[in-house]
């Protein structure tokens, strides 16, 4: 890649000004896209995740059939779980643990993983994606937020209560700060090394941090977020946080001094801007539920938010949340056309 | 039931001055209980909504047990879907619908449910709780909001994504609206027989309201919220609103005018307090995992709470929302205990 800090989408996370606003989707390679559900025919999801060429495959598509402006490398916040000692599943019903976290004996157990040693292959996606993208876009690394990845590791599976992951927080909290530290560690590193093997930014996700009441957010879900963004800081790429759902902590993840906020649908953009004020990028914040819709009432929603945040030197296009599987493929494209046809964004 | 009107949770509801900070949860009779697990080894449940005097036993339970200030009938949210002609079923995993709604024919086919006619069970129930209570504790009466029960109807189980129901909001939002209309005329009558029939509060719950997008949360759940509660306006009891994960919309909901507003963990009880000022009653809001954890930090949580709002006339200890299975039953007395000791509440 010849002029990587002229992409578009490094310059919004940087605030500084450039051709027109930047826009890519949490899950953009993913089951509504057909050429991923043919791959996923062929092979399961953890070997995909582990071949990078698949990979690379599966994370081009997006770029390739819309015109995004950034590869987030396809991969899982789960999958650094396992040289922590942890065994990961992947079944139709989403990704489990075949034996979750009990006790404190099973978190002594656990080591910090080593980023080359057991998830070398994910840097060799990292490598394989750039390759292939040949400078056309950057390439996203990222990792899932210690909160989120120590519930599926002591729930087993996605909950709707919470009630395990709660009862150690509630019940012992220097044990379950115990394994906050030990994912911490392995984040750290895991993200540390993607950013060596090529990750132009990298973004991480606090997907249930929000679901926190009030006075344990701080403790369990920021304080570590901050320690990792803090660990990256000076590494040399952007770095994006998302804790989904925490639309109340606004000011406080922007006191954290990332480069972008990732925000999700719950605030209107404008509410978003005067919290935010210029501490950080945003990057949002569609409703993925507006991509079920249709293209016309889709088109409106889409020039809403950027009449708010397009003429913003720091802003990238994105939705609240991922995009859900049955999102029809043309309204993608109609948002991502959209996007691009605004007129002096990011200048 | 020889003066009513003298009870502190009645009074708190209409901030007036009385005599301690009253207490009750949701979901209070439920699987965290010995009784109640007793009842439904014997019975399924359904069988237990529509029998009046086991309902009532199991509605008792925590009355009897801990000394809680109020009686939530035993019934489920779902229970009025019924009449309007859609199959409800309760299973080990939840409430689902054995036939979820699907497209115009299945909406246009619903009809309105005569409370009396379809739910007069629920009536027996309330009748009968005031019957064994005799007066020591007031009866609440409920529904669910119409953007909880049309997710519900659409999605036939709790989903992760609404996607169903989402595709229909934001796809065809007139046929949308259809199907709230009818929710919400059935939930209006529901209501009214169940204050006719002797309930002294009614709580209505919007549990997926906070899920809705900024610019969709207004137009589908509290509006509807805002209908039912003004038809019930004058009905002679007070009205308690809660929408679940609504936190950044507190204040449009104490707009609605309702005498008291439930409110989840997800705030600071003090920023409740600023945002409702005297518009409402406040209900909340201790974070249900509390219960999860040690006697002393919960019991020390618990005084945090009261000390912002326990001298407030206007206020009822609860959960942020439903106490969960695995709650031992010492914490719920620990919090009731906790609360009634508390000096000078109420006043």
């Amino acid at each position: 890649m010849s002029e990587p800090s002229k992409h578009r989408f490094i310059e919004a996370l940087y605030q500084r000004p450039h051709d027109g606003v930047p826009v890519w989707f949490m899950r953009q390679a993913g089951r509504y896209l057909p050429g991923y559900m043919s791959v996923r025919s062929k092979t399961d999801f953890l070997t995909l995740c582990r071949t990078p060429d698949l990979a690379a495959e599966v994370t081009l598509e997006p770029v390739d059939k819309f015109g995004v402006d950034a590869a987030i490398i396809f991969s899982d916040i789960l999958v650094p779980l396992e040289g922590m000692g942890l065994k990961v599943e992947f079944t139709d019903r989403g990704p489990c643990m075949s034996a979750p976290l009990d006790g404190a004996a099973d978190i002594d157990r656990l080591v910090i993983s080593d980023p080359i040693d057991d998830t070398g292959f994910v840097m060799d996606v990292i490598r394989a994606v750039k390759e292939r993208a040949a400078g056309r876009v950057p390439v996203i690394g990222f990792a899932g937020a210690p909160f989120t990845l120590a519930c599926y590791a002591l729930e087993g599976s996605p909950s709707k209560t919470f009630a395990r992951a709660m009862s150690l927080a509630y019940g012992d909290p220097p044990l379950f700060h115990k394994l906050l530290d030990k994912l911490s560690e392995t984040i750290i590193a895991y993200l540390k090394a993607q950013v060596e093997a090529g990750a132009e930014a990298i973004q991480l996700f606090d997907s249930w941090g929000g679901m926190l009441a009030h006075d344990t957010f701080g403790e369990y879900s920021l304080a570590y977020c901050r320690r990792i963004m803090e660990a990256l800081d000076g590494c040399g790429v952007p770095r994006i946080l998302f804790i989904k759902g925490a639309g109340l902590r606004l000011d406080e993840i922007a006191d954290i001094g990332v480069e972008a906020i990732s925000f999700d649908d719950s605030l209107h953009p404008a509410e978003a801007q005067r919290i935010v004020g210029d501490r950080a990028a945003l990057q949002g914040n569609l409703s993925p539920h507006a991509l079920l819709g249709t293209p016309d009432g889709l088109r409106e929603r889409v020039r809403g938010i950027l009449d708010v945040l397009g003429s913003r030197p720091g802003y990238v296009f994105n939705l609240g949340h991922g995009i859900l599987p049955p999102t029809p493929v043309e309204n993608v494209r109609a948002v991502v056309d959209e996007v691009h046809a605004y007129p002096g964004g990011g200048r």
